[in-house]
């Protein structure tokens, strides 16, 4: 089953800057091989249900090992059984709605 | 590694009634073992990381296999490695903090 | 418009105990007249929407002045046109469903 | 008090293609004045504290104007009081962290 996530790790206890954390998780995506992209609050990832997990797992593991000891991530999860959609489909068909306004004659 | 999540499953194209759905989770979580509650907008589930989003995986399973095509979740999720704290210590804790406010014998 | 709030404050660089800053809004909740109920991993909080997000906008300006430099709240909310739902209404929904699993002359 | 709020709004009731609903929180985004940006699970956008839940309730608004008698938004939001950072700030922070690795003699 494919999913696509969209995640953000908040470490506790460590200060007011999660920077450090926050690119430990980075690395954990780029090693993966799974395609994800990050914005300004957390990282969308997409993949088959065990990989995007698994990586979920690994970064709450290396932020750990690096000193923190609560974590907590909130995070929404999409699957759909009609058909695959990427992350690049999902902002390619908002962008076509939107498209759609500049072509009226009339302003909305 | 032990978790603790709170999740609701949202079913897209269904309806605006979910309760079907959010019984079927309810169903998986039962036959699971694992310690769980139901609130207002979700439920809190606590145990082994693999446990658990083995759990919500055959949530989402049985969500689709009873016909929603469409899956959208939201959850938290809590982990941490300086002790074991249950939901019921959560709960505990910060009622011990509330508890106090009445023993002073100012108002705040 | 009513809406119903599922939230969870997580204050940063303040240690791994939260109890205290949680304890601090459910303070806020109770002195507001809304209703709400707290769970193990959030509070649950329903009413006007500008009512409970004024509350919401109070629990971290009140987290804030405990000395807390920067807050991470992450936090479902629902709203509907066809008809008032209550959080009562919500779990006896999902009550229902499962009801009719033992009235069942087979099992699932 | 200025917050940065990640949002994702899902209709439920009307079909598995919500992009009809995202493009017109969009709208609502960009008639605000506040900077704002989209991304494959949601949009961010950073201002003012009442500005910022007054478009998030406009989106609930003109989505419930569109026909949708249903919606559960998810959201993170932030808030801190030792510095303004800006949704840019937060992105150019992590990639800092990032390019040191390259700087590195060893790799990590």
């Amino acid at each position: 089953m494919q999913v696509m996530v969209d995640f953000c790790v908040v470490p506790l206890g460590v200060g007011v800057s999660v920077s450090k954390y926050v690119a430990e998780c980075q690395r954990v995506l780029a090693a993966s091989g799974l395609s994800y992209q990050m914005h300004p609050y957390g990282t969308v990832v997409e993949g088959d249900w065990d990989a995007v997990f698994a990586v979920l797992r690994q970064c709450h593991e290396r932020v750990h090992a690096q000193g923190v000891a609560r974590i907590s991530t909130s995070l929404r999860l999409g699957t759909r059984t009609d058909r695959v959609q990427t992350m690049a489909d999902k902002m390619e068909s908002v962008r076509e709605e939107l498209a759609r306004d500049e072509s009226k004659p009339e302003p909305r």
